[in-house]
């Protein structure tokens, strides 16, 4: 199979994640792709560190010159953060022709103007699902999926320290700086928090949304930023009593006069990330702790909501593969897919009887000592555990009474044989509601 | 500009929808795509009958074989519904060398494994993101985004008639046929309600769900399939009273044993659909209404959701559209992007004192009559509206009474001006608490 050499610029934890996450799916990588994607080189602050993933050493290097230089290397992903040492990389591997990849967000917005005019001119792809909200394919969404619209607005909660923070001060009544000691304390925030709860990581976020939705790069100076920090829970707990959630939003949004036909600019557009009050019966005002979520309204397609973990080495890195699928399409230069890829790893479905489920069983029985005791039994017999037993106080229009069961997990072989011996009963009346319960474990 | 052809089979409520789009946003998508997308022949029943939107009557014809016939048409637009007819039109364009774009699940559940092996050995795209779920880009997320993912499970509430129906009984609670009678006054379920009552067209779905994600075609029989056609209202309020939500719920689930490095199958993947118990606070079951949502588990990204409408003409539009836009780039052989279009429809940030939002006030001010009266003047004088004023009975530690304002709409200007004012007065004692209140109008 042909393989596709990646060089990584950065092992921290993102990209030991990639490494580890591209070797342990390579064969479902392989079949979905049609190529082999291999890490031939990665660029460490320290060659001689010891690593739980990563690269043989000498794949190792201090010099990201040697990334270019390597005519094995055909796509650069940038993980290594920061902006000058970030942005002479990608500038060297874009004039080289090498596919980037790139999670920074603070690069992108302070010079993604110049990166993409570059990527452009030299026919190059530059690809960042990374940068913004991790595991939810923001990026490839409203880049591709919504193309048919003019995207109206977009809400998100972008930065998961704040959202862990927030949602401590609500949830605990914790304040300020108990719940980000707790943050820090649990990994959810670094030891230098700054960027995070002043609001500028997501405002970096805001400003690659905005841009990709509207075409044109937004300024930093052009949006409006408030962080977290001066937030009291005061004002947090008087929200609640007014039927509020407080959570940091970036807001971005276009005057509802949208451009006709080509003819000319719209009235312009509104970037801002600061602490807002969101009704309660919103669906993002149920979005806690570190998870992200993003709503885009399109002209076209209407409310969307888009929600996953927006930060850490395994969603970060699921988003940089599915950057590297795109790098490696664009280089093959095939057809991306003919819509559905047949691949050998899965093939049989279950036999239905073989199918787990925990239940919910009600049954009308008649109103009398013992019977609870008799359908008990039977579904003991039959190795069935009982979650938790109901008899409402309410009978039905033949006044039996209603039993409603609990039970734990079992297969349907096992549901199915119970019911029948349970139905031969003469104390209870058919038909049985019997229901199946999802717990998402 | 190049144009790319298309010829739509079904000017019904999608087709119509998906004409009616592409000539509204047409500069958009011209900026976006580089190629102009244009309607060149449909297919409908009735070449005479009075359309809003469509083509021109000279591009109409009852004849699918028009289409085939066409050499100005690249590109398939199938939204006939049916079997028979719509197989026999896409096989005869995946043979005539044109890309196939459908939105027809039962097809595709029954004859994908056809399809797709055809569309292979030409070597000719099918794209399919109208087929499920709507508006929601599942589709492409699990083909792309997820690319680097073995799907754990997916559960979907993937059919809107469905759930506006336990929406009304759960809140309402109506029984099942009233909340089918309204459902069908309010146009949310079709005279024939059948196969969504009866979980086949969620079925179809999932069955389109776990074979792009588990690489294979399941089989309709391989699957349990029961419908909310049985369901009591009893049974709702129950489940209520233990604290779980009744859904249609789509359940897709892999072995917890996930095959290793492509050496062999996994132990078998399930899939049905019923109504479920959900606890209430899983974010599914907050979904009502005729929305749609789909949680997607991968092994790398961890839990995802995908919320949005599930149908109708806008919703489907767009996500036959965003086909289009795959198809234009599969036919220009081009790298389908540069990362970010630059486009000219947009251009201009509004200054941020122009920005808009509602906000909440609160100060701390002496406890003596006429505070109240002498802030709420300032604000009516910079012409801003109050939506409510609370004085909690809580004082803070120097004595001062807390005042807390919800006010109505107002420019930044204003509202700053407005603060600036109400800081001048004596029985204010600084610092104010200003947040902004998104109210998702």
């Amino acid at each position: 199979m042909r393989q596709i050499g990646i060089g990584i610029a950065g092992l921290g934890t993102v990209g030991a994640g990639v490494y580890k996450h591209v070797a342990q799916n390579r064969a479902l990588l392989c079949e979905r792709l049609g190529v082999e994607l291999v890490v031939r080189r990665a660029i460490v602050r320290d060659v001689h560190k010891p690593r739980v993933a990563g690269p043989p050493a000498a794949e190792l290097t201090t010099r990201w010159q040697d990334l270019i230089d390597d005519p094995d290397v055909q796509i650069v992903v940038e993980l290594m953060g920061g902006i000058d040492e970030s942005l002479a990389l990608i500038r060297a591997a874009i004039n080289a022709g090498k596919i980037v990849v790139t999670g920074n967000k603070a690069l992108l917005a302070e010079h993604g103007q110049e990166i993409f005019a570059l990527a452009a001119h030299k026919k190059v792809p530059v690809f960042f699902e990374a940068s913004t909200a991790g595991g939810i394919p923001i990026i490839k969404t409203i880049r591709e999926a919504l193309v048919a619209n003019h995207i109206v607005s977009i809400h998100g909660i972008i930065n998961g320290t704040s959202n862990y923070i927030l949602t401590r001060m609500t949830d605990a009544g914790l304040d300020f700086a108990e719940a980000l000691a707790e943050a820090q304390a649990h990994g959810y925030a670094e030891a230098d928090p700054t960027f995070d709860i002043n609001g500028w990581d997501a405002a970096h976020k805001a400003i690659i949304l905005a841009s990709l939705a509207y075409g044109f790069w937004v300024g930093t100076d052009k949006i409006f930023v408030e962080g977290i920090d001066k937030l009291t829970a005061t004002d947090i707990r008087f929200a609640d009593e007014l039927g509020y959630r407080v959570k940091l939003l970036a807001i971005i949004k276009a005057d509802a006069s949208l451009p006709d036909g080509g003819a000319g600019n719209s009235g312009g557009i509104e970037v801002r990330v600061h602490p807002t009050l969101i009704p309660k019966t919103h669906v993002l005002a149920s979005v806690s702790g570190v998870f992200n979520a993003v709503a885009v309204r399109g002209d076209v397609v209407g409310e969307t909501l888009f929600y996953g973990r927006g930060a850490g080495q395994d969603p970060t890195a699921s988003a940089v593969i599915s950057d590297l699928a795109e790098a490696a399409i664009a280089l093959g230069g095939q057809h991306r897919t003919y819509g559905f890829t047949p691949h050998g790893l899965y093939g049989t479905c279950k036999p239905l009887e073989d199918v787990r489920s925990r239940y919910y069983l009600r049954l009308a029985v008649d109103d009398r000592p013992g019977v609870l005791a008799q359908v008990a039994g039977i579904v003991g017999q039959h190795d069935i555990g009982i979650s938790s037993v109901v008899q409402p106080e309410t009978h039905d229009a033949a006044d039996r009474a209603q039993l409603v069961f609990m039970l734990a997990e079992a297969s349907e072989r096992q549901m199915q044989a119970a019911l029948a011996d349970i139905l031969q009963l003469a104390c209870v009346t058919p038909p049985p509601a019997l229901l199946r319960v999802e717990s998402f474990s």
